[in-house]
């Protein structure tokens, strides 16, 4: 496909503008995606806000946006399972396939990963993309693009509930409800376990949690979060918990309130790298801690499981913005936290 | 609780008949449990109509069913955590704690244990029962006793996804329609498993199958088995099976329509003892063969799926009997397999 | 056996001393064993330093001591594996089978067991214990009972390498070279790792580590850890890391020096019951932290890897002190922390 | 390299012969490799026996052997890892990495594998070969290329040993003490396992593998199998049988040897395809079977295990042949199977 596209990048801390670039043409084991929403993830506004993640430092003009939904133009010559048409939910890494990672089923943590809006690769704030074929899954009917965006964040939910081992019959906590939160609750709940509940210490969060299907909530500022727990579970404390704050107020709940011998899955970054955790506690009870990286082999079974209504991601897109209105998105984002559990830039229709 | 109960005892292959025996005085470990329903399961049957199972003989009268629900009528001094009223479900193997499986956990393969209707251990088909209270799972007010007879049977499904590691996103099939391939189906589904499809060669079960929730079904005797598996698939094979038919057609299958690096869950019993299977195939697929005996950890996440409407057992139990018809009840299970999914005896109220 | 025995006790804060009290008789699931050595453990050393170790509070009289070997003198007429005369190892923690974890096949953490030298249960120092048989493990002709008395620390070693996976041809890094750290690596060597390096400050330590087997050791003191890590591993990092210093600045380290996606194993306790941990880094690298709380069905093959040679337990013991020394036994140990990796109480021949 | 090569090529059934093909030139990711030793392999003589394995079918001039060791004499100019004159054992399938089970780490499971000796892959019983240098593995000083190319049946035996979920404790048996049996025996001493039995029918071959260190041996021939498994684990059973022969008889000898619970890893084909198991008796057992197709992610471990000595692979090697006695190489191989544990080709100095 000839011509341009715009594309909106980042221009500095603080301001986002548009530019025009050619439409990308892709190659033989590619597909061009004309992109419909991209949803605005907590890494994109951290850049925005602060023009780096560790040693991730933004060149302007750079392109964010690494969760997209869109639907397939145009199909490289080796491309079998897509054709111009289909609607697709876009995989953001693009991995080696050769590393020991890639080789031994983790490629989550290939070290040459190409990832969507990681500096100083491009993000997807723009009309279109050329992507792997591989990476983009084929979306059933009654999945939305609007939903086929939001696997992104979903998966590294449906990730936390594997790298917990999640199973039928346990009864779980979730601290944080906040967009990665919300969506480790629904994947715990399709995983089939018994009894989810969220801590948050904002109530408007925690009704967003009931309303997409908590079976409980524990408000952090009104209610002693160690004695509800207690109650909550009979005295023998949760199966299993996943930390999406990334607070070390939290993450010692987390220590405090599940049973021995049990996982903690950690996924929220703190703020200053460092956690300061009540490890004693944590041996006595022989607590096994996992921790997330982004995700690996979720796409197909995710989108699966909102294709059969068992995760209701529509819910989780609170705020939905115009592609032309992208400085507002970021700034709205940036600036209500509370009130935005996940925001999507509307790209086309 | 003084007095005597009306015991149905088997007095000889395709003999039943009744007895006055004590009602048993409980244990201080022990609960009283006041049976209220009894399943009849596929062993019960095979004792009445051969009188043995392999070195396992019965000498009568004997008492079948392990299949039991009812109401605690008294319980022993050290027994905290039930009380009268309350209403149970009853695991019916009774380990030691002591010897090496017990204490790695695997309290099924326990070589002492005692359990109910086995050979010289009599059944419950009978008024009253004393049983270790820690085998005694309190029923919460939306699950039946019916419900709790047959949480039994259930548990064998549990246990089989578990032995299968199934896991949501997987495609599964299951061979049989009988009870237990129902539950399993139904334990597959309660586990998060995204698509769980049956194969029988009667359409009235498969039907049944369909009711209970299974996303398709396959009657292999009118459609070819491998064919439509590979159809259903898109090619790939299932993620996981399980097998609770009992015969080396649908054993051949399983291994047939698996995917590669799959597991086989093989449950059924074969009639011979001896199964030809197509190994050469399985090691090339490098497929994994679970298998399962009875169960272990199970009840409390089987009633809780109950409870919660993931898995619909009255669905289950086609026919009830009342306690003076059991000669009946018999009779008709072993005579009528194809039409009864599973029949229950009514003890009490 | 009639008669009294010698009972070393803790009178005080640093203050041993001795009773006479009865011999005890053992029960019909126990056997009596005239004790032979009992080793010194650090929290031995921590109860008589301090007088408690968190909320367990020594009351004196107080009997320390939970790591015995010694010879059976009278069985129980229910014992039927051991016999007069059987050199035992004696596992030192009765549990109750029933609870949870006791069967579910955790039985370390049983909330309700019985653990030598946990106030306020009495330890072993003295000439005699009556024990359950269960928990007496005989020992092969080529395992003495001093070897015995220390398999008790190797179970924490065996038991911190299976809850890190280990395998063969991996390559190991050990931090701390006290006795559990000297155990942890001879533990992963018997597992078939390749190669394991210890790190430690004290030279005196590593040279031990080297006698014992290790295939290298990193002095903290003298070389920067990382970059030594980076060489050893041809940059890759650690597959495992198994931490028993109990010190930020080693915990730290092991995130540093293993590859991603790889195990940490936590044995070692901090001092303020915190652990400030760069866990950003962690979650980068998808870390897995397991910790260690004493151990489980370890005994038999512990002995076994002894009998062997896979394990060299008398290169341990550095310090043997005679039953009528305990003062002297208890202060050398508390006060030449760095000279005695382990020190023994010889009871009897 | 400019030039020809000699290569030996099967011409028909049971008749080989040699040809002159240019030395192969390598691409930018492959070395090119001066062959030394080639092992020959069941699979190769079945092909020059029957023409064919399953659908796999010959079509001549065609070129056997996958077990090659030698040493590099050109790498393209991708290849980093590797430099000429670097001593290497080459892993002989290639794989897409893209795949499903690429992607999920079990690459042996690779649908389009390029396998050499693999109709219509030629082997490599020839002067030289370039290969993907991700697949050539570094030989340490002190392993030869002769056992350089044994790596790669070793690479059976760990596999196995790994399916098996082999570890230090456990008392195992190994039915058939041909090359792969003995290969897995001695995989299984190097995870840590404590006590290898080996079973066969040839005392020649039980010799062997007390040789090479197998704890104990039984001939089926002489003694009661199952009488003398009871006898060697006290009644328990072995906690892994890894079964070799391929044969009904050891197959359920494994099945009635095993505890409850254990695993039995199937590695030998049988005859027909199909295999009569006693498959009652294993549900009873609650036994798993895992299956072993080739191998992933070995090639590193096991040569690390010979260069530490924990593995005799030159004990293996019972048969050299010059590469112009080829014909007699493979007809002796296929003829006197039960004197030749191990026959190699050595191509070159």
């Amino acid at each position: 496909m000839e011509g341009t596209m715009k594309v909106a990048v980042m221009e500095g801390i603080g301001k986002m503008g548009y530019t025009e670039r050619p439409i990308p043409v892709p190659k033989d084991d590619e597909v061009l995606v004309k992109l419909e929403y991209v949803g605005i993830c907590g890494s994109d506004m951290h850049y925005y806000e602060m023009g780096r993640i560790g040693d991730y430092v933004v060149e302007p003009p750079f392109v964010l946006g690494h969760e997209p939904g869109g639907t397939v133009v145009e199909a490289g010559r080796n491309v079998t399972h897509l054709k111009v048409g289909d609607r697709v939910a876009l995989e953001p890494g693009k991995t080696c396939g050769k590393c020991k990672f890639c080789r031994e089923g983790k490629y989550n943590l290939c070290p040459d990963v190409v990832f969507f809006a990681t500096p100083p690769v491009d993000g997807v704030f723009q009309e279109y993309v050329a992507h792997e074929a591989d990476l983009c899954f084929k979306l059933p009917d009654n999945v939305s693009t609007l939903e086929g965006a939001l696997i992104e964040p979903l998966a590294v939910g449906f990730h936390a509930a594997k790298q917990g081992e999640a199973k039928a019959g346990q009864t779980a906590v979730v601290f944080g409800a906040g967009c990665i939160g919300l969506v480790s609750m629904m994947a715990l709940k399709a995983c089939g376990v018994s009894h989810v509940y969220v801590v948050d210490v904002m109530q408007k969060r925690l009704d967003k949690a009931l309303e997409l299907g908590a079976d409980g909530v524990i408000n952090g500022k009104e209610v002693d979060v160690l004695a509800k727990a207690k109650e909550l579970t009979g005295g023998e404390g949760f199966d299993l918990a996943i930390e999406t704050a990334g607070t070390e107020i939290t993450t010692n709940q987390a220590i405090q309130v599940v049973r021995k011998g049990s996982n903690i899955v950690l996924v929220g970054y703190g703020k200053t790298g460092m956690m300061n955790m009540m490890m004693s506690l944590a041996l006595d009870k022989e607590i096994t801690f996992k921790t997330v990286f982004r995700y690996r082999h979720i796409y197909p079974m995710a989108i699966e499981a909102v294709a059969q209504g068992k995760v209701n991601l529509k819910g989780i897109a609170t705020h939905i913005f115009h592609f032309d209105d992208i400085q507002t998105a970021m700034d709205r984002s940036v600036n209500e936290k509370a009130e935005i559990v996940k925001a999507v830039v509307k790209i086309a229709e």
